[in-house]
């Protein structure tokens, strides 16, 4: 028999060690992000808005902190997600429309040839869209998305896409979440494409997603209620629309944002134009070697003049080569 | 020895009685709803949803709740509060209109002439509420409407309006949110009119809050950022259009829909076509003594295609005469 008082002792020791481990993970709630200005900016302001009593403190009703989607959650390169999940509604709808051989911007997407197709500007973008995303009900459209979550692949990586988030995004979230911050998407994405799996993957409920979206109808279809997708525009959520979109859905100014292009310029600019303790943060893609290195050349994600006012005004601004550890979850070890 | 089916019936019997006292009595979460129908509908639903391991459970995440405004929570008579906040601005605004001493429907309010006033329909209410609830910032509307709800009177009770909401949706708000439930408002009434005073009146945060708007546009006014209301429509929450603005703001099919006129028709059809426990709930105004009697006839919150409904689908019909102990707060013994 094991005298008492060693049992005691391993006991304890057992259970030191346990807290320990669960101390040294409190005190570091962002593991993959490096030591440096973006994570001590992160760190302060969320210690300062949550300290009871202090000048900076926040009520937890109002730790409103939004993130943009694209680019600052998950990757958007080489071409945002939903234009690929376009792409592939347009070939697996192509046997049912034999007129899209012959129709711009249909047929060079039928070819592969994708910058061919989107030769034709907007308006060939918007038909892509309306042909991909409208017609059918809320229902359907859901359910589409998440199979083609479920099964469509990464050209680059071989991953699906809701592997291709960030990983210190996401304990970004969490982090703000154990703080009493409620978190929302608000993106230029469709709003109906990030909900199937905006839960499940960052943790954000459909009803705090804000993003783009299309007009819908209301009708009794053999006398059972559905929703349907109209083929007409009925908001952008981008640039200008983004304080909209945060006004419309939210009803009061983050003091948090996050994003990494300047279609989140605005909102940055609205965040941080409140009273109090503010952050606005950029995450600035400048890791050719494990993600994709670009700013102010790029057509997708370009980041010109939100750089140039993130220095003016002291933002946040990310340098995901040094300041993230790890990029891809699935990089883990 | 009891036979092991009756054993089990009896057993099943006392458990259901015990939870059930537990609910009704210990913890009496509705003391203002008297021992009925309406009462029993609203608890059992509530019992079933939350029972884990039980056919009808509903996880925490899905249990979406949605309430219309005028005539559900707050009252609606003689005319819509928001109407009455139009046109206490009308006055308050006349000195810098003069013109509108000679304009309808301005002339006739001034003159203290209401009907005269909505006597040119859709087109003088739309003026009124241009003239009133656009031009400025959200901040500033924001503040006016807070000022108002501070200091006006209702004609009849000469209570403050926010006084005049029913005692027993409080009770009812309040026994979902300790059951899980998300609540959420669902109104005809303008979004930003009511989001300054629903977290206080209600305890429904202004994210929770989905009502009708007009256009907005962000600017930049000598450097800081402003959103501004224009006199434009946007989207009008009411019959069809709520479950669209359920479905745009929230994204997830609601549980549970309370609402009170045909106005509220498509939200509570949306919401019982959906699989699984569902409850639907009319509040049927029947007490012309303690508030007002009206239905199918009343110009405001006209109830009756919905009445035939409810009727048809064996949805709850709160008789607001023997169902509420209690009206409002302020006769609370």
């Amino acid at each position: 028999m094991r005298p008492p008082g060693k049992f005691s002792l391993l006991g304890f020791a057992a259970v030191a060690l346990v807290f320990m481990v669960t101390i040294a993970h409190a005190q570091n709630p962002l593991p993959s992000w490096n030591d440096g200005p973006s994570k001590k900016a992160i760190v302060e302001f969320v210690m300062k808005v949550t300290k009871e009593g202090s000048p900076g403190f926040v009520p937890v009703p109002e730790r409103i902190a939004t993130f943009d989607n694209d680019g600052t959650l998950w990757a958007e390169q080489p071409m945002y997600f939903q234009l690929a999940f376009a792409i592939d509604r347009v070939k697996t709808l192509a046997s049912q429309h034999p007129e899209w051989k012959d129709k711009e911007p249909f047929a060079s997407l039928l070819k592969g040839d994708v910058n061919g197709a989107l030769a034709g500007g907007e308006k060939a973008i918007l038909e892509i869209v309306m042909a991909t995303h409208a017609g059918m009900t809320t229902e359907d459209f859901e359910q589409t998305v998440k199979d083609w979550v479920a099964s469509a692949k990464h050209p680059k990586t071989g991953r699906r896409y809701t592997e291709m988030v960030y990983q210190p995004m996401l304990e970004l979230l969490t982090f703000l979440r154990a703080n009493g911050f409620k978190t929302f998407i608000v993106s230029g994405g469709g709003i109906e494409f990030m909900r199937p799996w905006t839960e499940e993957v960052y943790g954000i409920p459909p009803e705090q997603v804000v993003g783009s979206s299309i007009k819908t109808k209301y009708e009794l279809r053999n006398g059972q209620p559905a929703i349907v997708r109209l083929p007409e525009l009925n908001f952008i959520d981008d640039k200008a629309g983004k304080p909209l979109g945060i006004n419309s859905h939210i009803g009061r100014r983050p003091i948090a944002a996050f994003g990494n292009s300047d279609g989140d310029l605005q909102m940055l600019q609205w965040t941080t134009a409140g009273n109090g303790a503010r952050l606005a943060l950029i995450v600035h893609h400048t890791d050719a070697d494990r993600e994709w290195a670009y700013d102010r050349k790029s057509s997708v994600g370009r980041l010109d003049k939100a750089l140039d006012e993130a220095k003016a005004k002291g933002w946040t601004v990310v340098d995901m080569k040094n300041d993230w550890k790890t990029i891809f979850p699935f990089e883990k070890r």
